[in-house]
């Protein structure tokens, strides 16, 4: 309290001595400080949500992979996350926000890294103000997001350095041009295509990158022979657990940092909103997943419940914030249900995808697209599915390609005798659990 | 500098343009919008830390668990994490802050889920304000949490779906009631009964519901045989200390959200004092148990310790606002103490409480009641006794009938061989560590 | 909005009422209440994160160690943490913020557990005010930070109350005395040496204690024998990967929050760039350390991987804000390359560091040290020289003291035959993975 007075009356003191004018001066502009100073902690705080998830993928994929090739699928993890930080800070970002001369070719302005932009600050629609830092910060754990998507689905067979390779590549300059044509003002934006916090943009991209990454990488060994599909048990499932538990938080972050602004009641009313759905979406996914699971296979499966959470999760994502909170358990809860069916029929097609992450992703990702148009207002079919087929094709396409070169230079797939060996040690040269012995 | 000035003077124009009057409104009006804005900013990350929690629990289990029930008591936490969330959105919120004709009945206005509740704002004593939404998000949380207890007493034995099935009515129904009675306002509140944050509200609760699943449960196979305690050592020690520092944590969010509001001067040093006292009342109970745990046994337990920190947060919880750190520190330690003995006791008492559940959250929980009577001024010991006696009748009585009629209609213990097993196999068709052969 | 109307009535009305002078009053004691509240809940957020690290250093020192060993050093983490906020709630932060007579000898002015400070306020340079409360919770988790890597030097061989007792003395004392050289207003800062958030006082620090102990100690059992260097692989590098995750999240909050102030645009741009520095010093340092191994040992070896990230994380934290980002990730890519060079060499002087401590936080917090002198105008060579020398003198000096006192009370090292055993079983009678066998 008594500092309170004595800063007051210095304060008065200080106002007293100037004319009017300048006291409004004064005010205004340090109303203007605060709401900036929340804004740009608020999107700190979220980008520190997302770059958990970092952390949330990997623990994921190795429980869920066989303790032979856990050490290489955490090595690629923390591998992936490094290199989309570099790559979106030296080209990335601004191949995504950097404008363009029309909306598809993207522009590419300047080197974010080699200048200090502390100083920086962004201005969108007149009224959105943070650090230009902050923003840079929230994007990039967005990239490292979709990456860690591939390594899940490509896990257990693929070279260590041949995946690091493409991350390069899709970090670097695949995801950043579809970003471009959505948050960056691109035509996918300019025609309605509504993508909130990235079912497309992020998930759907990971997930078409994956697919292009299996169908040339082909199934584990053992997996399909003798006209079945073979069960690959993962070696750790506390940590897969925990993975989805560090996800569903970080998630909090991803969908509710995307509103981009919190510093007024309209807008931390959203905030809240977003929070509460995608929480709603993730209980609806587990519940319906871990229910088809006990009553198709009869057991309740704990993987696919975590998968069902990871797909309410996104499946919510394309649009958490119109949706009641019923509603949204309602898009989880359909999330949940179609990722068990997915990953069935994707095994059953022999797309050997270890920890499902192109159903989660890919599939999911697609409902959750398609959902937008009934939960929002302004929501459009035909522009979501063109936003579909767009992410899909370009994604696809130049992921193949660059895969495909990359097969050709230096390979993508270990050989037999490292597979059965398992990859972490002729690619990491340790073992994940050396004192745990094997059955 | 540049962006500040010229917006600076676009403000300072539209002042000009205006009469005084307005400009007030709007000075006024910006101030009460960054408040908000800051209070539901604070709530939203507050939730998500006890979000986080579920985690802790889930990891907490897990590790103090055998290796052959560790998937079903997985998926015990995330499944009732989703069913917490469910069910206190379409009946828990609304039995809880719906009010009621009198302080015993709640009432039930309406189905938060099916409303887009995202512009209510909340008011409270005519000064708190944050959104709906954002207050739904820090309360559901904190039901979980309440589950989360008893998922560890019944472990290794209890059939999955009862299980889920009694989360159903506790997070519903149970914890709701009870709740109404104390913060939505009711009769123990009216009667002067302190309880911060929940070491009544959600630990007792917990911890009450939990003793009348064991009692109808009974203890596992060969705990008791011959006359003699057998202890059965956890598979994971690394997981259960991860666990226990998530809740540390998330406690941060627990105690310092439940001051609901930081944005002004006298709040924003409430919740760093809550903060501060959290984390002493944690590190007193560690160290409290730990030491006890080398003079009694003669060995540092490890066990012990982390339960000492969880029994030191428990115990707190009451008034973590009106001590000292150092009283803070001693409360903690006291709770640290108290929760060694009574692991001891409880055992030769013959209730089988695998992780020391009841103990932490009930025996604790008592204690920090009590000594709120002794921390807080405004405490009176009749009022904190007849409030861990209502809360205790209350959550016991309607959860042995719950339990009871569970028991009737699905039975709640698996069989003798599925035990021997391991339930994971029974209930959920998985191994949590396939690969890791046993002793 | 119709409370919003409401309210902005009343609070004109309110104004109406009073003369104008008591509206500017009102209006710039709100705005520095709002400003208050944001530092403040900054602060606490940052705290959280940064007690969060003590999670990561328990688990990365438990995956890095083998089976055998793991409950002893969970043991020594979770109670270094506690007993590090009571010693410095009691003693060390007085010692460090107390002022003192010169720069050499600190004050102790008052016990702060004893004294119920939440109303207490902190003004710095006449401007920076937040909670004394939020402060001490702030500097409480990084004396607890110094102290986490002394454990993983001398693991697997050391007594546990030994270690703890080592505990009591660098958190309460050792630490705080050049905590106040530099942090306190003491000589270091006053000579120009610069240390933003740690390099030095934290990492250095905790380095020259660890040296200190393990010269005392002596090496493993088998490790140096026959001439050569025996590597001893740790028993889980999921818990690795998953520590190191958490420590670079928990960074954040650490350099992050080291700015102290974010509530106006200056300072929020200067935290954001705090945030992408630290990331891309992170980042550099993995893919650095990553190459190195592959290039160097012909796998990519994730330990080294890990300690690449850390040592780039430990580089940038002497100055995190002045580099623009490219920089940044230069500042870590050299700490990634030096600490693979340096963990080799300190093997090779038969200093046996399991976890590589002494590299990642000693001989690459020299080098953030020194290249604050390149990255920041403000820096002198001599300054961070001179700074150098004396943290390392100081805490070197009293900790072989301490370690030699403890040694001829009560003995440091275990015996042969329990270290043969495992440390687990003499000294917290308890196994880490009871139900894995051992190969």
């Amino acid at each position: 309290m008594h500092i309170k007075t004595i800063l007051a009356m210095l304060i008065l003191a200080a106002f007293s001595a100037v004319p009017a004018f300048a006291e409004e001066t004064s005010v205004a502009d340090t109303l203007i400080n605060l709401a900036y100073s929340i804004d740009t902690f608020y999107f700190l705080m979220s980008g520190a949500l997302v770059m958990w998830m970092a952390a949330g993928f990997a623990m994921l994929e190795a429980g869920l992979v066989r303790g032979k090739n856990t050490v290489e699928i955490l090595t690629k993890n923390v591998a992936l996350y490094s290199i989309a930080c570099i790559m979106y800070m030296f080209v990335g970002y601004n191949i995504m926000y950097g404008g363009g001369p029309n909306g598809f070719i993207p522009g590419l302005s300047f080197l974010l890294g080699a200048d200090n932009a502390a100083d920086a600050v962004l201005k969108s629609g007149g009224e959105t103000y943070y650090s230009v830092m902050a923003d840079f910060f929230f994007q990039v754990v967005f990239v490292a997001t979709a990456m860690s998507i591939v390594s899940g689905a490509v896990a257990e067979r693929m070279k260590l350095w041949s995946f690091l390779a493409f991350a390069v590549v899709l970090t670097g300059f695949i995801y950043p041009v579809e970003g471009y044509w959505k948050w960056g003002g691109g035509f996918l934006d300019k025609l309605g295509f509504l993508d909130f916090a990235g079912s497309g943009v992020v998930h759907l991209c990971g997930a078409s990158a994956a697919i292009a990454g299996v169908l040339l990488l082909g199934a584990r060994k053992g997996k399909y022979e003798g006209g079945r599909v073979k069960a690959i048990p993962g070696a750790n499932l506390p940590l897969a657990t925990l993975g989805t538990f560090i996800l569903w938080l970080g998630w909090f972050g991803f969908n509710g940092g995307s509103e981009l602004k919190i510093s007024n009641i309209e807008e931390a009313n959203a905030v809240s909103m977003v929070f509460v759905n995608t929480n709603m979406a993730a209980a609806g996914g587990l519940v319906a997943a871990l229910l088809l699971s006990q009553l198709w296979f009869g057991k309740a499966d704990l993987t696919m419940a975590l998968n069902g959470a990871l797909a309410g999760l996104v499946a919510i994502t394309a649009e958490p914030l119109t949706p009641t909170p019923m509603i949204a358990t309602i898009v989880g809860t359909i999330g949940g249900l179609l990722v068990v069916a997915s990953i069935v029929f994707v095994d059953k097609a022999r797309i050997d995808d270890p920890v499902g992450a192109i159903s989660v992703h890919g599939v999911v990702g697609i409902w959750g697209l398609l959902a937008v148009a009934f939960t929002n207002p302004e929501g459009s079919l035909v522009a979501q599915l063109t936003g579909i087929g767009v992410i899909f094709a370009w994604v696809f396409g130049t992921s193949i390609i660059t895969w495909g070169i990359i097969k050709a230079v230096m390979g993508i797939r270990v050989t037999e005798e490292e597979e059965l060996e398992g990859v972490d040690i002729s690619e990491c040269g340790l073992e994940a659990y050396p004192e745990f012995s094997s059955k």
